[in-house]
């Protein structure tokens, strides 16, 4: 294996406190890196780095962790575009045109779908996202389900069972609830690390806490790991019974009681903020710095879905939690890349330090504070397709 | 010349009513182009097209009028994150950091100031805007001021004298305005098309009614269109005054009494607002409806600069203006291309009809809804640079 030693760091992001300025960012100025193997080796300052077998110089540029995008709906087909102008016009979002994605996604053959996953993941990585969670959820039969987690395989090891996204048009919910439980999982457990559940009593497309509770117990009992969106619409039961089942994340946390921050505060369970859905819904934004000020691990991940937020972008969700949610640049940035690895329990990634990932993100500017003070400019890569 | 024929349109939106839809987008559905020599020569159906020496099949994208960056401050050196970053915090922003960037602009040297307008017209044009214009503003002394304009003039015909940015530290308002009026202006007019003023009286740096009408008619003598910065901060004469004189365009309009608004309306002055400024200042939006109901014309542009809004992103713009300031997806189309065609009295961009600049954007998406719908997401570009 060759190493390289990249040089020309004008400011590195190691998510490690341990070492650079001792903040919770381990921000190094004039950093250099050593990687192989896809590994990163060693960590430092330009002046004590080791020799390499190659070299590369990134000009003076902001290197951080590649972004961890956690929460992704990208096994699709179509678009909603007529929905999202008829929103912006006034029309409420209640969820419904899930059934329009559905049909889409059922009717597009293999190669298509394909074909346009991997056209997500490519412009994720053209914006920096290094990992990705994918859901299937576009299904919601047990052959569709099944291909949809098979396709998301085969670009990530983050694939989510959502077979529970909502219960499908024409079908009762006192019949699908046990094909989600029953067939359904067996089918789709074989392909996926998660499970995952649409928990939101005030849509009626959507699940109540004990169908939630029971869909969850079924995937851990399948060997999934758990996964919720929880209180997007309502302060409903899905934070705290995502607590109390030690998910690794509940999505969303738009409306929360007191107990749910004190209970996601006491837990293990990360609480995921998606403020481009926010954006894109013209919806009041999560309350960041009560989970913050509370201790909650806080991750931002983009929600990349066809209905209530399509854009891929982590750099403009970072944006918009410090624009809208008052986050500071330095947390927003933990979040979307230390954060989203959390909420994922993956340890390799989402921080630069010997023996993790090389998972580098690269940005045209000198200092991460560039990604909310440049908005919608494209100044991040994945540092593998910098060419 | 060689002549080309662009097929495989899925959406081409031309801003000509009297074509396609009917729409103020003269939108066609699966639309061909015959471009020859940097001008179109046709637009029609796909089916109708005529033939041509080659062809060049965009495979389903959309194609609109490249943006037009009405409002751009690119001459400059340094940034101003941490500043930012502060504000971002809770200090409110007063303009005085300029200082900061008008020390650094004078440090640096041509070619140092060459390049980095050069990258930032490429990142520009990476994002779809085929039109830019550049002021100075950053110099404020003769000799830096026409260096800026001398500059800028290499990469755009769109150049504005902006001496009148604010009173530079250490100068005497009362000497700086007779300067901006008398000798430099004699000698930056032979390299700029606009002079621009910022007017508001609330700001202790920039300038009130009196001093802007002053500079504005000195401009106006030495044979320079007129531009306006007002009413940001403020209510202040800004928005009356520039249409009292015939200015092209007065931009930020950020406070207007009804007397504002009607002037705009009974004027030939474009309201260009600014809402890249609002977002990266945490501010109130300006009340695009209430101009757009009163049969204003408004524009879109980025305000990009290292203070109050360093977002080069005109598909950004046009989703906040859709997200925040509820103008339609082809209101925020429109004003972000023919209207800052308006905004600079150009009649040969921001139309694609025969024997106007083929200026166009591709859009990596079958509509130009994608623009709001994808927030963020690089999806636009200028057709040249699609390789
Ligand atoms: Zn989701
Ligand atoms: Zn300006």
């Amino acid at each position: 294996m060759t190493s390289t030693l990249l040089t020309g760091i004008a400011e590195l992001v190691t998510n490690d406190p341990s070492v650079g300025d001792g903040s919770p960012l381990g921000l190094f100025r004039d950093a250099a890196l050593v990687v192989e193997g896809g590994r990163v080796m060693w960590v430092g300052p330009a002046g004590r780095a080791p020799d390499a077998d190659r070299r590369r110089d990134l000009g003076g540029r902001a290197v951080i962790p590649g972004f961890v995008d956690s929460h992704a709906h990208l096994v699709f087909a179509g678009d909603r575009a007529a929905e999202f102008a008829a929103r912006m016009a006034g029309t409420r979002y209640d969820g419904g045109g899930i059934a329009t994605t559905v049909a889409a996604t059922r009717a597009a053959d293999d190669a298509e779908l394909r074909e346009l996953l991997r056209d997500r993941i490519a412009e994720m990585r053209a914006q920096g996202t290094t990992t990705v969670e994918v859901k299937s959820g576009y299904g919601l039969t047990v052959a569709d389900e099944v291909r949809a987690l098979r396709l998301a395989a085969e670009v990530t090891p983050e694939t989510t069972y959502l077979g529970a996204h909502v219960v499908p048009a024409g079908v009762d919910r006192d019949d699908y609830v046990p094909l989600v439980t029953g067939e359904m999982l067996r089918a789709c457990a074989p392909h996926a690390r998660w499970v995952d559940v649409f928990c939101e009593p005030a849509s009626p497309h959507a699940f109540d806490g004990d169908e939630a509770r029971e869909i969850l117990m079924a995937g851990r009992d399948a060997g999934l790991g758990l996964r919720v969106h929880g209180n997007q619409l309502s302060a409903g039961p899905g934070v705290r019974l995502a607590v109390e089942l030690g998910a690794a994340s509940v999505d969303h946390c738009t409306h929360l009681t007191d107990a749910d921050v004190a209970a996601l505060a006491d837990g293990d369970t990360v609480a995921t903020l998606l403020p481009g859905v926010e954006f894109s819904t013209r919806s009041p934004y999560p309350d960041a710095r009560r989970l913050i000020d509370a201790g909650v691990t806080v991750a931002l991940a983009t929600d990349c879905n066809p209905g209530s937020c399509y854009t891929s972008s982590m750099p403009l969700v970072a944006a918009l939690a410090v624009r809208e949610m008052r986050m500071t640049p330095a947390e927003a940035l933990w979040a979307a890349t230390a954060g989203g690895a959390r909420a994922l329990r993956r340890d390799d990634i989402g921080v630069v330090a010997p023996g993790r990932r090389a998972d580098l993100t690269v940005l045209e500017a000198p200092t991460y504070l560039h990604i909310p003070y440049r908005p919608g400019v494209p100044i991040a890569r994945a540092l593998e397709d910098l060419g």
